[in-house]
């Protein structure tokens, strides 16, 4: 066992895991992506000892790094990615994307949040628990991808081909939300994504609208009237099949969601909307987390600058992506998307429909929730165990146990690649300004997080 | 009256008025206007012997060359226009837009048939005209104006301010368009039109859209239910009133569109559109002549880069362009445009609309068609006839008598402020990818063209 130093400082860590700008799906930014990886096995390597491989992939590699021990110890996987959303609009930033600034127990930064903060909370959990324990009986592997928001295209062969190493009880990680410093979350559930982009084409190329406008079908006006029939009035996915393999949310989950103190208000307030329109029979809490959606993600064809330009476009198209709830499954939802805009597309344009990234719904009931299977696994139980206790101490009230909306597709990969579930602790909040400009991480929730993370790894590592 | 020198080329005129990039619509496109501007300015001054005066507007000036003459004599207006379009997408020109290339009998490049060539072409009659004749009895006004792609907000103002001067027996201009090299149209009307971006606003930022979506209202998706709701399933358009002061077309003018040799198939062939839609009881050709169109020009809103980012965008736009028949008004149909998406906008998001440019349509009945005023002006009826014959005589077949579906709005403008009509020559035609990549001219109609325009002129002077 390599001898661990003086615990290194999170926050500077953190600041410089940020500086490296790892854009996954921008292809020009190889250098960002290089230096984050390399940063993060480095700290592997270093601060905590661990054996570090750097699994090539076709697109970005995972880091993989080891703490070995006794076959009968049991084994943990951290995950985390290295990887982060675009910074655009840049012009939105307070301060650059890629030089943290701490404002007001807040750390800003683009990935402070998702995922390199953390991520880094339970990497200097463990490192805090090696110093003080260097013998702890328990195998931990760190599996930090590059690629989770481009939908994880590797991960899954990655899984396939490293099985044998990555035979573990479970997996912990925080890639979710909580509701505030004093209001942890453990999460039970994630929702399924596949995206993707439509193009209706018309003339060949861009017409004058008075000449030709009339009798020739407008791609915009087109794709305006084809998407317009993927909604129902009421709010619900007009796609037939498309909710056919959902599975409805058992009373504990509503009831959990019930207790969250935020109003429907203060939400609506929070985001800037002046009100919302879920589907029917939802809460707008409800429906971020029990049902599937249907969602426009980017919009362009035409004339797109300053003043106008009066002409019929040659091409429009949408970005598409759903988000799926247990059980549906991204290949058939694609289909029945995909399918329907081919059956309803007006004649007179021509339809591409370009597969994106798609990835699995997840859910995990709690040991100790109506609806857990017997059989969990002790390190599982373990965990969800300690995590209670540990968040009753250090937040001051039990975690909820919420499913949420947004997608870690490689939860449900693990799930079906190595048949483990995972402990997932939220770490960011509403306030973190996820995939948006003044992307932030509160520090308090670092701290807490860090002595939570620490409690579970050592009651897993002790098997009480 | 100034000596005339030897006659100008007006191919070699025509490239160096192309070379200045005049696009009125850009701000920062202010030496390509003045360049444009001096050069039409001089061409007039040193070529015509006209008396030149540079009409200061708040945007871009307007060219006026005069050649007075005594008070009995006719009064005759050339109208046309110095500014261009902006020429993105520049990488789909086979050559630079602003360096005209000769290929095939056309000359390419952006400007050339929108509406540089063609008022070359009555510019370079009158200077052949006036070299043959130099004491012909006739009174030639100029008016160039630097407006027009982006609706000639000035122009009514400098009418009305110059109407002494401008106090004329007709207009003529070259801004619509023919059928061919062999078939000349005489262009009897053209559509009006009204501009305006459209704006939904739902939450403060762009929003995750896993952790917020399924309650909160995208502006993508109200935006493309808002505006599907525009059309009927038949393509008229579903706007309370749009069509209240709509003149039906006369049985003359169906008759004139059904003798056009071209078929639908070789149109939809021309434009690379696999099939027509037009509104019911209407063939394409009429589609884009007889009725008004709401047209979408322009769309965006969310991501618009390479792969995926999964967000509820905070905005969505849309540009509608109405193109309009007579007799209906801009301000009356902005107003119900406006209204309409007022009262439909979906909750949950906020709707701005801003007026862009607008223009009236207009009509004309030439002399010798059914519902013909008795009154006409002679110098109009000289120049109707006279058209008719040269065109008969240099194209070798009669022209044709069309309303068009393009706008010039100044010819609205200039039949309600001076009270006069206008004798319109096509002059470009569908090859020539107005408003396009590409966008040329066929050097046989400019030759054809001053030729016809020539005799006109002449017949006005001598009042035949």
């Amino acid at each position: 066992m390599t001898l661990v130093g003086t615990m290194f400082d999170p926050v500077k860590a953190l600041a410089e895991f940020v500086s490296h700008p790892s854009v996954s799906t921008d292809p020009s930014a190889g250098a960002g992506m290089a230096g984050a990886r390399d940063f993060i096995a480095g700290l592997l390597r270093n601060e905590l000892g661990c054996e570090v491989e750097i699994i090539d992939t076709p697109l970005h590699p995972v880091v993989l790094g080891r703490r070995p021990g006794r076959p009968e110890w049991p084994h943990l996987i951290i995950y985390g990615h290295y990887d982060v959303q675009p910074a655009d609009p840049l012009e939105l930033w307070d301060s650059p994307p890629y030089e943290t600034v701490v404002r007001n127990g807040r750390i800003y930064g683009r990935g402070t949040a998702d995922n390199k903060g953390p991520q880094l909370v339970h990497i200097a959990a463990a490192a805090r628990l090696l110093e003080r324990r260097p013998d702890l009986p328990l195998r931990l592997t760190f599996l930090i991808e590059g690629e989770e928001e481009i939908g994880s295209p590797s991960f899954a062969e990655v899984l396939e081909t490293h099985r044998e190493k990555l035979s573990a009880d479970m997996v912990l990680l925080s890639d979710s939300s909580s509701l505030g410093v004093d209001d942890f979350v453990v999460t039970t559930g994630l929702r399924g994504i596949v995206c993707m982009e439509v193009t209706l084409s018309g003339p060949k190329g861009d017409l004058h609208s008075g000449l030709h406008g009339g009798p020739v079908v407008n791609p915009i006006r087109a794709l305006i009237e084809l998407c317009a029939s993927l909604h129902h009035k009421d709010g619900r996915v007009n796609v037939p099949g498309f909710y056919d393999d959902v599975i409805q949310p058992q009373d504990w989950e509503r009831e959990e969601l019930a207790q969250l103190g935020q109003t429907e208000e203060e939400y609506a307030a929070q985001l800037g909307v002046p009100c919302f329109s879920p589907p029917p029979g939802l809460n707008p809490f409800e429906a971020t987390r029990f049902v599937p959606t249907l969602e426009y993600n980017g919009i362009k064809g035409g004339y797109q600058g300053e003043g106008s330009k009066t002409i019929i476009p040659s091409k429009a198209s949408v970005k598409i992506s759903c988000r799926l709830v247990a059980n549906q499954e991204p290949k058939r939802i694609y289909d029945l998307v995909a399918f329907t805009l081919q059956q309803r597309c007006p004649k007179g344009v021509r339809i591409d429909i370009v597969p994106q990234h798609d990835g699995r719904p997840y859910m995990v009931v709690p040991p100790h929730k109506p609806g857990a299977p017997k059989d969990a696994p002790k390190a599982l139980a373990s965990a969800f165990r300690a995590a209670d206790a540990a968040i009753r101490q250090h937040v001051g009230k039990p975690p909820h146990y919420l499913r949420e909306g947004g997608s870690v597709p490689i939860i449900g990969d693990i799930q079906r690649v190595l048949g483990v579930d995972s402990l997932m602790i939220g770490l960011f909040t509403n306030e973190s300004n996820l995939h948006a400009p003044n992307e932030s991480f509160d520090l308090r929730i670092m701290e807490r997080g860090m002595k939570v993370s620490e409690a579970i790894l050592e009651a897993v590592a002790d098997g009480r």
